[in-house]
């Protein structure tokens, strides 16, 4: 049999598409998701129900400019970076309700009609808080435009350097009384797909609506508005939260010959943005998960623990799914000894973060791991959906799969995370190596473990 | 000033195209390569003339089947192998002239008229030689299907195995009286795109028409012949030689501090196949060798050798382009101390391929490399264009920009070698590499070579 994990990520983006926490998609893509493990003859496959919350968009959201500022057109295409420089050189054209690039950010309130403001431009915390303090803020619209730096060669820690305000963003501004924010999508690229994501609120009264605008759209406003600081824009939200809904985490499993109530669970998380298809977040780490699956039961492998695919959901917006996990395991006495994530997207494999007890077990096949160009082994695992096994017994040890991470932010939360740019053999290598790492996993004794 | 590759390589394949040597597109992409390298204010841009083959595809060749076998319509869209195997499982639908997805090789004669004949599928030369022997393909087409290993993951040398039956499979198989070749798509991908490249004849009288197909069709021929011995297609290619025209090399120098008549040369070739635009084969790599450039001016180096950015002309078709800049770096006395080739696509950078020479002196850089994820180095370096130079002198040092290669073969000599599938990011980090060693090689003294 060929691999499956390209074409069963094609399925699930294609029939099912985005699956955000609590939606129809998501329960659909839950089932679609059973009854395709359970053509792999499986030891067993089931599901185990969660409660997780329901966050909507509504009505697609705008922001536009206000009429009496003037541009030229957005250039559009794909590409957009490929003169992205162009953007912040735009001249306003007439125009009564000027369209901008820009997405709701996950758990947002809605706006009640339209809401105008003024926007106040916002690089950093302390700006923030010296503008705030002399009342800068007071019934304006944050506009946070961090943008990530390109020197950094791991993305991720570009992304690290830059969330920070599109989570708490909001709650930081409503303290000096602004009445909404705008974010500089988190992306390495200059284009005009606004990239969405989880914000919160602090536990105060009063919460304020929240957006995402496109990087080359983040350049224009700050160009426009250093032109003139009375720019105005409109915004449109129509988002709002219902309450929770039952849903599930899905798990393949095959018993283990040696010790069976040990565990080794490994995946990603089903729910993704309603933006795109949750192609590589995390649509990719689910195949890996259960292709590594397949795969070692293809070659006719006797794992000695039990393994464990597992589909977590509602990890963008709740963690509700690794929650509810953690505790049934423990609830259970089902004794996980090891845990794997991917969820970093379904590029070219280049190794792992790997957990200080799991450091030295896993160095050993250091030699193997590099002829497969898969032996970059950084120190430190984890994941957000693993996370709670560790937090519950500290002796877990954690594995983090690592793919490149240069393609991963243009795509990210945003209409881009499609299938068309996911590619089948970075995908299958993926899969490949978390096969590789779970055999690894599987061939050390867990002694600190009591049967 | 930002990055300048991207935006550059976008303008190269947007407003020139593809550039196959001896072509109008060439000419015009040289010109505008010169206006382009002149606004950077490197010490000196200027051209090499070499008279380069010209070979023409004329008009769009066509393969197709025969009426009397029916199919369902091959599916088309992308990406054609998330259910790729669907194409074996084809029946035939009634067709009077039913097209397939091929392309004339470089080189190749045309027909005269279109051509009919049966198939006669060949999966190795053994197999070519035991069914030659026995008459097998006297008056037939023969059909060369042997597929890329996909169990390498150096997608190079998967390319290795395979490529010698596209450039020599026409002239083994008229030695048995075949009167055509089609020969499957050098690619990891099952899909609907052919994929072209130069093929040769030898040294007799006879020369055949030779095409490539998709690695999909070659699937359902593949499927379609060993049900039907007797299945025909037909062929109709238009391509042509011309005579020689005058073309050239580019360069773009900064002259040396301490050693200005040692030279250290860096590159990619300039011209492309007529399908795509040369984007990753090989715009990228002219693009990482002006990047290079630039940037070591740009950061103010004060480089030790004299540096030389060269677009070499003619790789695909000839070689003319290298032939002849080492004819003149020899003719002129200019001491090439070491090159670098880059040609293996504008994707995430991943190492160097380094001469025996070099490899001590480039090793103590190993970490440094290993800091940016570029410290894959391997023994031998290497590469067409590069290669005449270390023909005249063994003592020169070669190097090869080894990228990751696994969506390489997806696109190359195919027409989605598009801008579109380059990475911003990506491309720019292979420019950056490519500055970082030739910063390394300019540290090096080269007492082996008299001032």
């Amino acid at each position: 049999m060929r691999g499956q994990c390209y074409s069963r990520l094609g399925e699930l983006c294609k029939t099912i598409g985005p699956r955000l926490s609590g939606s129809d998609a998501a329960e659909n893509g839950i089932a679609w998701g059973v009854n395709m493990l359970n053509t792999y003859g499986f030891d067993s496959v089931y599901t185990q129900p969660v409660w997780v919350p329901r966050w909507e968009r509504g009505d697609k959201e705008s922001l536009w400019l206000h009429s009496t500022v003037f541009t030229k057109e957005l250039k559009t295409g794909f590409p957009a970076d490929y003169n992205c420089e162009a953007f912040t050189e735009q001249e306003l054209k007439p125009a009564s309700k000027y369209q901008l690039q820009a997405c709701v950010l996950g758990g947002s309130i809605g706006t009640i009609g339209v809401m105008k403001g003024k926007i106040v431009l916002i690089n950093s915390w302390s700006e923030l808080d010296s503008l705030g303090k002399i009342g800068a803020l007071k019934d304006k619209i944050a506009f946070y435009n961090r943008a990530f730096d390109e020197s950094l060669l791991n993305t991720f820690a570009a992304y690290g350097a830059c969330v920070g305000q599109r989570f708490s963003g909001a709650s930081k501004a409503v303290a000096y009384g602004a009445k909404a924010v705008l974010v500089r999508s988190m992306t390495n690229r200059c284009d005009l797909h606004p990239h969405t994501g989880v914000m919160g609120y602090a536990d105060t009264n009063v919460k304020i609506p929240a957006m995402a605008v496109a990087s080359a759209v983040a350049n224009m406003l700050e160009s426009l508005v250093q032109k003139d600081p009375d720019l105005e824009v409109n915004l449109e939200l129509n988002c709002r939260t219902l309450p929770d809904r039952l849903s599930s985490n899905v798990i393949a499993e095959t018993k283990g010959s040696q010790f069976p109530s040990h565990y080794i669970a490994f995946g990603g998380h089903f729910d993704s943005w309603d933006e795109g298809e949750g192609a590589h977040d995390d649509g990719a780490g689910c195949m890996h998960a259960f292709e590594a699956l397949r795969i070692l039961k293809a070659v006719g492998y006797e794992p000695r623990h039990s393994l464990r695919c597992v589909w977590w959901i509602n990890e963008e917006n709740g963690l509700r799914g690794a929650t509810e996990y953690a505790r049934l395991a423990n609830q259970n006495g089902e004794v996980h000894v090891a845990a794997l994530e991917s969820d970093r997207g379904g590029f070219v494999p280049r190794g792992f973060g790997v957990d200080s007890t799991l450091w030295q077990h896993v160095g050993q096949f250091k030699s193997l791991l590099e002829a497969y160009n898969i032996g970059a082994l950084e120190k430190g695992g984890g994941g957000a959906d693993i996370g709670p096994l560790k937090k519950a017994n500290a002796q877990v040890g954690l594995v983090s799969f690592i793919p490149d991470s240069q393609r991963y932010f243009d795509v990210h939360h945003a209409e881009t995370d499609v299938f068309e740019n996911v590619n089948k053999r970075e995908l299958e290598l993926g899969a490949a190596a978390v096969a590789v790492m779970i055999w690894i996993l599987d061939q050390k004794d867990y002694p600190e473990f009591a049967e």
